[in-house]
């Protein structure tokens, strides 16, 4: 079985937010597979996925203070910087993070560990509602 | 063909360790698919998976160092640190290098460079035994 | 319907290049796909695959000046650096970034956004032609 869906999430403040139910929701077609994978894509070169703790809010607001002190805004050698001090700060954190996520599926849902949640990077301050594709594979 | 196995691994010190063969190992039936893909999963938080040098200990050494002072166990203004100094530093880790990889399959085996080898990235003192789920895509 | 293919690129400068069309020229079977997950995989662990803008110069250049200075050559604790000053820093560099990226397929085209390109990350002076492992999986 091969099912791909785009997805649009809404617009989410800068920071790092949780997903995973906003994910599994838009497809239930996993529920159809036993055994394989799910592949999650963000078409943006400006946001990340990654996967983290999923229940202390502080863990996504401490992340949100290391990556903007490693790639800082207002880092003076920059010089994409059209669209304003969040454009090549967002595309550093972009690559650093990653784009997509492959995570297993067994019987029918995401086989993540007990603490393992989806996390959407948003690294600009108004990102707008971003675009996500979702690919099952399996049978 | 699609397979699916839970692996847990011994646990590991802090630090940069090759499990190549102990993955390998654990799933014989590559053996049975010509062309695919094996996705290899650790399903934690704390901890990482990533591709590096399969020979040169001094590279796993190295990676250790600049990780640890890239997000060093001190960081002043971590708030997560309910279960000690290496609490939050694993969780930006973790995000940093990542929690799975996806390698071709060739001929019934990982189909990896000379150089390459399947590194677990421990960012825990004591992170115990950690579980990897393999998954094999192929035919 | 499973394809591997093994492509060589031409050796590239240190630096961040954009190869999406040698990427796409190298397998015409995508064409056949409907739905499916192409990956790509480098071969090495002294350079890296990532995606990010597809059009501007200066964010390849403001990526290259980034992760030269996260990562310096000069770094006076890294013992790995029998190859030289680009030795350590290059493997560092690849673990960061990644060697390999998985990208939907949709009606036999890589489904990316409208921004996004395929980044080879070269982290040597002379690097030499790389290895690229592409594998189609879909129907």
């Amino acid at each position: 079985m091969y099912y791909q869906k785009e997805i649009i999430l809404h617009p989410y403040p800068r920071g790092f937010h949780i997903i995973t139910n906003e994910i599994e929701e838009a497809v239930p077609e996993i529920k159809k597979i036993k055994i394989g994978l799910a592949h999650i894509f963000i078409k943006h070169t400006s946001a990340s996925l990654t996967i983290n703790e999923n229940v202390s809010p502080d863990v996504r607001s401490d992340l949100q203070k290391f990556f903007g002190r490693l790639v800082p805004d207002d880092t003076p050698y920059f010089e994409h910087t059209l669209e304003g001090a969040d454009d090549m700060s967002a595309h550093v954190k972009s690559s650093l993070l990653g784009q997509s996520l492959t995570i297993p599926i067994m019987n029918g849902r995401l086989n993540l560990g007990t603490w393992q949640g989806i996390y959407l990077g948003e690294h600009r301050h108004h990102g707008g509602a971003r675009k996500i594709v979702v690919t099952l594979i399996g049978e």
